[in-house]
């Protein structure tokens, strides 16, 4: 089938981190109908009095199920074609729009809002921000707590308390704590493994405010450091850097990518670097844009990515440095800043 | 288009949580070919150590995509006619695959391995044993501890702290801990707003331990009890029992519904009792069967199902009593057994 050109009368919007950007509705159950006349949001009744205080200027409906709630209303207001996020919509509830819907022509639609969401405002950068200084913040305050015999597990559970603490909502992600030959695993859950002089400690954590997502890591050691650690932190260190110096407005992101990726590649470590550099960063902890072999696109002043190299030696260790950059009118600037040379611990 | 009566050739299982169901497998990306005379499981380079020692026993392909190594991986197999999860697959994923194998026949299939993870096997009510215990001790040891002046953030941190101290992998849900006219909100997330006497404290909580999660709901009163905190109290009480009697193998769940529904309704709170009555607990936090006005089937034995009745005076307060109850070979048993009389605190 050909896809028309005609436009869609109307959209129905599913994808609940969508929802919040566009009404700042945080519940667990909602959809919008957006149309050039008339915007409606509808949840259920548990979320009735929460959906007034956060979105009291968009016209709401209590009903449920939602979609189905807006495309009868959508039907009936003479909406015929409407698009819907097909990303975020499974088969099954498809079929049974089509089949509850017979007048509706669904158009399917990729990423408008995602698209959207890519470039933040200063409302949001600000939410950023205080989420990367909360983030610097709790990792100061719990590096001189480290010793030897704790847990991956204790590291974890006290970065996120001092994140809590500090004032964070929520930790943007499960706390990566990974020592010794369990920092190679570039995403481990943290274990009973008890930290022993020698390791290198990776810490790959964040905090979230208001809905938005630090992301950072560093990688430490616990006493002084063996050359071949401290040659891939200098490594990383080194590449991190021309990763933070790339990221730019009007940069293409495989380029930024590369920029990394040819550093790390001719100190014979290619191999070990087996993902992409970064990811953007803002209501989701992973969205858009990609950097990476594999992403498309260039950076737009206002967008804040992760730039996270590593290198892994399976069975000893590895190293990762992150920070979230944020692209602006200039080149880019470190939201997350806490010291990126090789720190000794214990 | 007439659904065909020939069955697929075989599976590809996309839902993560079905992974880990039917192979251990506890990582962020895999699938799952499943035929009669094949399986095979597929995640990518990240997580190939992990899933060598949790699913040793399964051939393996390290890929990515993983889902379209499968496919392609069943067509040169033979496999034309493959069945997918439909419920767990995006619409524009599927239209996707549709054009990247066309020789492929896809044939939509709904909640085939969710049916199966309804009852329970002795391994996996080994952890939810644990799971439930582990939040009565967390609960016990919490409750001398709780002052006026603590806020509800300040009571759902301390609890989740304890149930990690007692040995959970992680909460099973963000805490709720919802004081006086917030307890009448069924889902509320913890604020700053601190306890007082007078109010009602409701504690919505669980511990997840191997995957599994515990899910039970105390409602306390801060000092002694108004007049009408122990009217609602007492008849949340009386009708959650009259809910667990009710729980057993053969009952219909709209039946188990009705039971508790139809007494609150007859001391004039069925309006102030706005949700279903309970759900299936298993390695998801709300999963099949559904105890409700809208739920369809009869339990069997080895299924763990919350019973949780609440009545809620908006403004005033709530109270709800939720217990996570297995259906046994006799009628059930309560593997939440925390004190359910209303326990005066502070």
């Amino acid at each position: 089938m050909q896809s028309s050109p005609e436009p869609p009368d109307a959209v129905v919007i599913t994808n609940l981190i969508n929802i919040r950007y566009l009404t700042g509705f945080t519940g667990s159950n909602a959809a919008l109908l957006v149309s050039p006349s008339r915007t409606v949001f509808a949840t259920d009744g548990r979320y009735e009095g929460q959906s007034a205080r956060e979105c009291p200027d968009v016209e709401r409906l209590i009903a449920r199920p939602c979609p189905e709630a807006l495309f009868a209303l959508a039907l009936t207001s003479g909406f015929h074609r409407i698009a819907f996020e097909s990303e975020h919509v499974s088969v099954a509830v498809h079929a049974s729009w089509l089949t509850e819907f017979p007048s509706a022509t669904l158009v399917p639609n990729v990423g408008a809002v995602e698209a959207a969401r890519i470039v933040k405002d200063a409302y949001e950068i600000a939410f950023l921000r205080r989420a990367c200084a909360i983030s610097d913040q709790a990792l100061s305050a719990l590096l001189p707590s480290i010793r030897p015999g704790m847990t991956e597990r204790d590291v974890a559970r006290r970065l996120e308390s001092l994140m809590l603490d500090l004032g964070a909502d929520a930790p943007s992600f499960e706390t990566i704590a990974a020592a010794g030959e369990n920092s190679a695993i570039p995403h481990h859950s943290p274990t009973e493994r008890a930290l022993v002089a020698g390791d290198l400690l990776k810490l790959d954590f964040g905090a979230e405010v208001g809905g938005y997502h630090a992301d950072i890591t560093r990688t430490f050691c616990l006493g002084s450091p063996a050359d071949w650690q401290q040659e891939i932190h200098d490594l990383v260190r080194e590449a991190q850097t021309a990763g933070r110096e790339a990221v730019r407005a009007g940069a293409d992101v495989v380029a930024v990518d590369t920029a990394v990726r040819s550093i790390i590649t001719a100190a014979g470590h290619g191999e070990h670097f087996g993902h992409g550099l970064g990811h953007g960063v803002g209501l989701e902890i992973h969205e858009a844009p990609t950097l990476g072999p594999l992403g498309t696109g260039i950076l737009a002043a206002g967008t804040p990515v992760t730039v996270e190299p590593g290198v892994y030696l399976l069975g000893r260790g590895g190293v990762r440095i992150e920070d979230t950059q944020l692209v602006t009118d200039g080149a880019s600037e470190s939201l997350t800043t806490s010291e990126r040379d090789l720190v000794v611990l214990g």
